[in-house]
């Protein structure tokens, strides 16, 4: 990055502290282990920087030094740095669209539901208090729709269909979305929003496991 | 409020300290994720004063800055504070009648069993030792019958029935209750005994979810 | 107590210490929540007196203040202090037949499966290996039967059904015993083998919770 | 050990850190209960010497003089020491064939699968993204095969087998493997490398198990 467009360095501390929060507690919820999962918040827009874990780290204790800065092509701007995520493309794209941090996590019932569910290409989720903390959904008279895609090793493919899904003017992607026996990715405009998220969506994932373990419905 | 009323900084200190200290627990527990749930302390009584943690705040860490004093209508006292939840009146309307303190909470268990049972008005739960956490019970050869309302997004409707049925002289409204699909509101007469009634109905739930699993009867 | 036979200052910081730490772990694991539980451990035996948790304290957060120093008759000796739990007869008996640390907890497993199986008087537990945890068992290829008895309010007829139990010259009661609805009671010869004790009852609880979950059968 | 071959202290000390941080960290999330589990990671290799935990201590909260230093034949080289665990043959033979740590563990998921699964011998489990963190597995498109073995005392007689698993050159022992109604042997490069290891199969474990009791197959 030219050191004329360098960010404060005050801004990638708040950030890399955060992520780092993030991870301590997805990690303790089980959500992220086995240096699974990948986060991201976005630095600059002009040009669009982000920074991202960086992969293969243990995201219960990551260190500042294991977070890389990408550009909109989710390339290394650290010469010498670990490498970005593989999947760091579509933390980009999300970011493109407005997203100012993209979690994504391994959770045992999203991983779970988006495998069983995958036929459907999707799981509504609908009439809970708790759809109210999503963005966008101010009443529980509501449902979420969380579109769920095959898994793939090529995140290029997946990462040019999302793009097209955030900008369909009829029905946008909203939310976030899973990858079926994979995981959750979910965003917001920070990274408190997109902690909200998450946690909104992996307790409604609870919830219809749990309803469905009692009651035998979905 | 008026500088000659003023509380004591030292109470509101330690309010504030015991409600941040709830929602670390509750949190960490997935009873308030999400930035959801509410929890309340009465300040003084004459007149009527609550310390409420502000709409939208992760409550896995409160921070003193987001709480708002309000008055007995639930209006906010702080000129330029956050704002006090929309559920506020629910935690004036129980103060009134006697609560020191009101906690609300969100989690999967009562969002799921709140959601099933709606139909019968409540979930009728008997013979647990653990039911002598509750006030007023001192043995376990007791039943708690904690009453189901729709969840709605009128909380003052809400707040007139609640009202009602705390002085219902017959069967006045005990323990707690829930909201459908939503989630539990408890009290006590101070943070500490209101915490017991969230930790004992929060047991109780899961007690009855895994009898069901288990043995197929709650 | 005389003062003669005070115990010394550092034994009393550090049996509390261990108890206020089994206490913090056993809450946070849902085992003691709601001031349920008790937790007592020897402090001499010429004559016998224990440290034992005050009646209706939060377990999460105990202080040294909240322990009471009782008698061999559960009698509390000190003048000013909290009053022993109602069920410090049991922790006496227990102590009095060489328990050096008593635990009591409520688990939701504990309480389930106490409920279901009274009937048959107890749960027997066999062939897993984490048996070996258990005071006194040398091989998986073992199995321990977990008695059951009825809840009750009438402490010290229990008290007396257990001390005749625990002297029982062809078949004593071992390693812990449930309280139908209510938990579990289990001892060693000190904080730490009690701590182990309660560890590998409480995962066995959970194992035979979850193969019949997923098979079927226990 | 001779002074001459004697581990640069820092070495020692980092190793045992890193395990009492596993031993925290799988005692909290129900992994280690009641002093089960035993890890070790090694020092050197000519000759070979291993760090490895004590028998009988709390996991929660191992101390540095809680571990053994042992020989490629499981001998502790500490003449005043804790004692290896009993199954310290497996550690070394592991560490024999190229394990810089070992991770054995008892979850409760584990424990009831191995249980079950052993008439197979061996848990199948496939497509799941989170097999891409097992060493050697680069896509989802993959499957896992986890070996069960009978629980035994007889440990110097398995560790045979396992050494000659370990070698077959047409199909060798990978990943892990499980001892029935026992537990989990996972191992790495190093301790990092077999704590991932270990956080994949238990999270895996978890999602076979959800799988099966939401949707009746595994």
């Amino acid at each position: 990055m030219p050191a004329e467009n360098a960010p404060p360095p005050d801004l990638l501390e708040f950030l890399s502290c955060e992520l780092i929060e993030c991870g301590r507690d997805f990690h303790r919820r089980g959500w992220s282990l086995g240096t699974s999962s990948n986060y991201s918040a976005v630095i600059g827009r002009e040009p669009l920087t982000l920074l991202m874990t960086g992969s293969g780290f243990d995201k219960g204790r990551l260190q500042p030094e294991q977070f890389v800065v990408v550009d909109e092509e989710a390339r290394s701007l650290n010469a010498a740095s670990s490498k970005p995520s593989a999947e760091a493309l579509l933390h980009t794209v999300l970011a493109k669209h407005g997203a100012g941090a993209v979690l994504h996590t391994h959770s045992v019932a999203a991983t779970v539901l988006s495998e069983h569910f995958l036929k459907d290409g999707g799981l509504r989720i609908a009439g809970y208090e708790m759809l109210k903390g999503l963005a966008g959904i101010a009443t529980h008279k509501s449902e979420a729709w969380i579109e769920i895609y095959p898994n793939t090793q090529d995140i290029a493919a997946l990462a040019t269909v999302i793009d097209a899904r955030l900008q369909d003017p009829a029905n946008p992607l909203r939310h976030g979305f899973l990858m079926a026996g994979h995981g959750l990715y979910t965003w917001g405009e920070d990274i408190a929003a997109a902690r909200r998220q998450i946690e909104v969506l992996e307790f409604l994932f609870e919830v219809v496991t749990q309803k469905r373990l009692l009651f035998g419905s979905f």
